[in-house]
This record gives C-alpha cells, structure tokens and sequence, in this order.
C-alpha cells in the first residue's frame, strides 16, 4: 500500500479534535455545552452582504480575476485609508481566506527548512501552514505575567539564524487579545530591517480593538514597505467565516507578483464570496460599533467572571474575542475531557480549548486553556459559573 | 531587501500571461478577438444553483465543517453511484476548487523532491502546483499521431525511481481531449500496484464525453482502493468555474485523514459555493444532455475546420473542451502574439494559448496549441477562417 508523506504525518491535529468525540457524546446525553472553544461569532453577518447575494443576476458563474474583482480591491483600498493604511488595489492581492493568505504568504518567501519566529502561544494553523510548506516554526515565548506583550527583542535576536525569512505576528492575538503598541511595532520593524526579515502581521482582528487604544499597522510604518505583509480576512470583521475571504497586502512588488503566481495556479478566489465582502464593505460605522461596544462588554464580563475563580489568572485582552486563562490544575488537555465527559451542572457544561495546541514548545501552557468569548453576556456568565463549580469539583 | 522564496521564483506564470498585454491592446484598438485560449465555458449555470444561492436564509454566514456540508457529500456520493462509483460521504473530502483537492494531495503524498510522472502535454497548473510543494513533475511524452494516447506502459517504468509517488493524469484531457480506454486506466493500474504508487486521476471532465463512449474512473477498478485518488470539481461540470468547489473521493484511510488535517487548517470550503453546488447536483438529466450537445458539435466544426485549413493537423478530442492543434509554423508563442499584435481579418482577430506551456519538456510542442471550443459554432467558425488567413499571411 503506498503511504502519506512525511509532512502529511506531521501536520498537526486540530487542537480541539481529541475533544470532539466527547463533546458529541455529552450531546447526545442531553447536555447542553457552553462552546468557549471555538473563533466562530454569533454576529449577523452584514445585511448588505447578504443582500447582494441574494440579488445577484449571474448567468454564467465564471471565474473572476486570479487578484480578485478590481472594484472590491479599490474598496478594500478605501477601507485601509480609513486605517491610516496608504496603499493601493495593486498591493492587494484577495485571497480565499486569510488561511490562503497565510500559505501563499509562506511560499513566496520560503523554501522547505526555512524558519520563521512566532511569539507563542500562536494561533495553531501557524504550525499547520508551515509544516504544510515544510518551514520550522521557530517560537519566542511570551507570558501571561505580562499580558502576552512583545518578548524582548533580545530574545528574538537570539533565535535569528540565516534560516530566518521572517517574523510572523498575530495582532491583535488569537489566543492571547493582545494589542501591540506602536512602540512594539516600531522595534519589530527596526528588527527586520536589521536582519533583512519579512515581518508578517495578522491584523485579521483589527477592527476588534477595546478602551480606545488604537490599532497600529506593520504597514503604517514607512521604512518597512519592503518588509510589511499583513495578512487580513473578512471573516472576522463582518462575521463572515464561511465566505472564505481574505487578502495579502504588501508594498514589496516581488511579493506581491510571487504571491500573484500562487493565486494564478488556483484560477480565482470564490465569486459569490466576493459578492458578499465587496457589499459588506458599505455596512455602516454603526455596525462596527455596535459589534466592538458588544465584545467589550462580554470581555468585561468574561475577565470579571474568570478573577471571581479561585486560582484562576487572566491577563486582559485589549482586542480580538480570546483570552488565555491560568486555571488552579494540572493539564488542561484532562480537564477539557473531563468536563464534557464526567462533568454537569443541571445537564449543561463547557467546552474549552486547552491552550497546549497554542504552543510548540513542549509542556508550554499545560494549566491553560483559551476562552473565546462569541457567547452572549447571559450563556457567558452561566458558562463562567459552571467552570466556577467544575473547579471546584475536580480540585475536591 | 528581504528576497522571495526559490520556489516562488520557479513558480511558473500563466501560460498566456505573456499575451495578455498584446490582448489589451487590441481590444483597445478595437479589435474583437474570439478567445480559444480560455477554458471559461460560456454555457448558463443551473438555474437550480443560482437560485439556491438567491433563497439562502442565512443570518451568520459561519465556518461549514472542514470536509465541507454533510447533506452535500452524500448527494454527491448518490451523483457517483450514477456512474458506476461505488463510495461513501466518508470517502469524499470537499475543496476549494479541484486546485485545492491537487494540492492537499500531492501535499498529503509528496514530500520536497518526491517525483509524479504525468503524461505530456498536461495542464499547466500541475506544474505549479507540484513547484509550489517542491515535487517534480517527470513528464512522459504522448503525441499527436496518436491523438495522445496512453505511452507505452514501458516509458512510464523507465521512469520510475524510489522517489516517485504517483502517477498523474487528466482524463478525458486538458489540453488533448484524449479519453482513456478501460484498457489503459487497466495498465496503469497494474503498473500502480506493482511499484505501489498512488494513480491520480483529474476527472473534472468526466461529463465530457462524446460519440457514446463511456468514461471509465480509475474509482471502478477494485484492486486499486488504496491507490486511487480522484481530483473532481463542479467548474466544468455546472459551469461554475467561479464556485470554487471540487473534491478528493478516495477509499485510502490515511490518505482522507491526512487530507483532512490539511483541510482543518484552512477551516472550510466556501459557504455559498457549498449551496449552489449542492444545488447543482438537482439539475436535470436534459442539463448534461444539452451540455454535451452543444460540446459535440462545436468539436465537429473545430475539427472539421482547423482539418480544412493547409498544413494543420489536429487530434479528435473524445472528451473535455480542447484540442491540441500542430499549425504549420515554426513558433507558436510568436504567432500567437502576432495575432494580436499585427494581424486583423475586418477587425477581429484569434487569441490561442500556445502549447508550450503544456510541456515541461524543453523545445516540445513548439508548433503546437490549445484551442478550447467554449465559443458557439457561429463564432467557432468565424475564429478558424481568420485562422486561416492568418496563418497564409504569416506564412507568406
């Protein structure tokens, strides 16, 4: 029987998917689980892009640009204006999903054992799209005593080798919420201009930015157009997982038309997807206010909730829907088990995401899990008080 | 000035894209050029997908599940029962497009430098696809003379080292239009079991198929279980080339799971296209009847034409939407820039895609290219008697 390749065995698992059967399970026992595990908003999605699927009047569904649709880049290019961002459809290349975005990103500018630093704990599908491209993730890790702030440069200088294509930064962070200062953002620059790196930042979260800091973008420093790629989606922003669209933005030309050769070999991202993200671009403010205003208030909710909990730290997040908690044991990854599978409070429990997929160094983040908080402030506060007693419980 | 990846300068640029430049200039000039360069069928999506997508009442367009909508694949494993495919939802795995079902599987059985050997000329993209996950392709050479037949089983063995995995190829063809015969799917799966090899089998066309021959899948041979993989997509099929969806179907355990890892990483497959292909798969009988129809007789004028023109010699296609064309010049690439750029029939005028971007084999093909009949026979026939002048022009 002919196998799978070596890289195929080493792709990682989904951090949740051990999880899985006993959460099918404990629903098939009738009870009900609070998902504090997983990214996937209960926001409506914008009604204009809705609508304009709806009302499409396509004959022929064809594909489009391998770039994506020119009038979507141009207002993708309105969109970052209004982030202080200066750039144009050219350094826009839409992609299927900031996932796409990712592996195009890795496979024009590294070859198979290459490296890349990642503060850690990361979002998983790092580990996943650099195994896919046989690229070593190399992690610098950072502290919930810090609130998962930048490690000190020094720390990444340690790990630059001649292997190092690039610096890879989630901001602000799934998992940890995270925001990185402008002054942060300046150092990492001033790095990878010292050491010729690419710094890749994933700003899919930008818009989710809490207490009236402002979110600073890789590409609003000047110096670093040759080394900037941000990596974005509209998946989070306007609640549109399932479109499967996002974009590689850079002012470096070799990138971009290396990245256009990646996008040319897959024909074209989704038409109807496209659809929907160029008319979700005309929501108005209104819906991002009411969207951020309403994961502030369950973020408060939430981090009040978890300080009230014996033994439990959290280090606030300042943007995205995650947190990383401490909890008062052991492994998280047992514990995770044990509350879909031994575990009830008036036949309902919580699912949670321990935070060990977050990180590849070894025994990183054992007696930590990661809340995303995509939960209403009610299911939320009852989920809290359920982990509040589960605690309890299993310590006892 | 941080620099791109080897492997994203070895990635290929469309085989056209050298032309496009020339297209846009003629268009501008007021040119109308007839496009047999380009596999976008012109033939109206169902009406049962588009309105699919019209009625969708969703609120929160979400994540679908990685492998893509349950009530899909088992619709789809009732559409390959049709055709004498025996499997289950469990042996199908949705992706973005048959682009992605080739990715994730040459990178679940390919590690960098492994080898696939595919029958030449072969769709370009393979090669991009295969550079893009550091594989080589070996290219074993089919003609013309024999309308592009399987080479002989003895080619393909002196090919085989330890580092090849598979066996790749496109049936029926693009860019040849050849369908192989139960025979040949036989031999090579013979050859597949005995050097243990996976036997890839890009089935998009699979509707395609004229003069009552039966396609015959590499999934109907019994002994090849754990060696066939089928890459299919819905773009040809439904002209949905923008949908984005396609599919792996294999019987191979660890194969699908080692796809599915990749499939997690990258979430899900696109929500609407996921609905319209479903859709899709209601059209009526009458839908592929007309469709191939329509194909059937535009390949009779292609053929009968481009055989009346002195000089050219062309290969019957049996499936797919293309032709392999040889024309009595010495460099197809210049005379498809000609064309555009200093030819005119009453202002108009032919884009063809030159052949050489089908081989990878230096100087093949060099008075070759793919015409693509998804014109109707009108302008078929007005595109081949400017052919024909043109090429005595040229010649002259």
């Amino acid at each position: 029987m002919p196998i799978v390749s070596q890289k195929g065995k080493a792709m990682p698992e989904s951090p949740i998917r051990k999880l899985v059967p006993f959460a099918e399970k404990a629903a098939k026992e009738g009870k009900r689980i609070y998902h504090l595990n997983i990214g996937q908003p209960d926001i409506k999605t914008p009604i204009e892009a809705m609508e304009a699927v709806k009302n499409h009047s396509l004959d022929v569904l064809a594909y489009s640009h391998s770039a994506g649709f020119e009038s979507f880049r141009k207002k993708l290019a309105g969109y970052y204006a209004k982030h202080d961002i200066t750039i144009t459809s050219d350094d826009i290349l839409v992609t299927t999903g900031g996932s796409e975005a990712l592996i195009f990103t890795m496979g024009s500018i590294t070859d198979p054992g290459d490296e890349i630093i990642v503060p850690e704990p990361f979002y998983a599908n790092y580990y996943s799209f650099s195994t896919q491209s046989t690229v070593t993730v190399v992690p610098v890790i950072s502290k919930l005593e810090t609130g998962f702030a930048l490690p000190a440069i020094e720390e990444f200088e340690k790990l630059i080798t001649k292997k190092t294509k690039a610096i890879l930064i989630c901001n602000p962070g799934n998992p940890t919420g995270y925001l990185y200062s402008k002054h942060e953002i300046q150092q990492l620059a001033k790095l990878a201009i010292k050491y010729d790196l690419f710094l890749i930042s994933d700003e899919v979260y930008r818009e989710f930015v809490y207490d009236d800091i402002e979110h600073y973008s890789v590409l609003q420093e000047k110096e670093l157009d040759e080394h900037a790629i941000v990596v974005d989606s509209v998946s989070k922003r306007y609640s549109m997982c399932g479109a499967r669209i996002g974009c590689i933005v850079s002012k470096n030309k070799s990138v971009m038309e290396t990245a256009m050769k990646f996008a040319q070999a897959r024909l074209s991202p989704p038409t109807f997807a496209q659809i929907a993200s160029e008319a979700a671009l005309e929501a108005p403010e209104s819906y991002y206010q009411e969207t951020v205003s309403k994961y502030k208030n369950r973020r408060d909710t939430l981090v009040a909730g978890l300080r009230e909990i014996p033994g439990v730290k959290v280090a606030e997040p300042m943007g995205a829907f995650y947190c990383i908690a401490e909890l008062p044991i052991d492994n998280a990854d047992h514990f995770a088990q044990w509350l879909l599978d031994k575990f009830e409070l008036n036949k309902e429990t919580v699912m949670l995401a321990p935070a060990s997929g977050f990180y590849s160094s070894p025994n990183e983040g054992l007696n930590q899990v990661r809340i995303a908080y995509v939960l209403n402030r009610r299911d939320l506060k009852k989920a809290i008080e359920i982990l509040r007693v589960a605690l309890e419980k299993y310590n006892s």
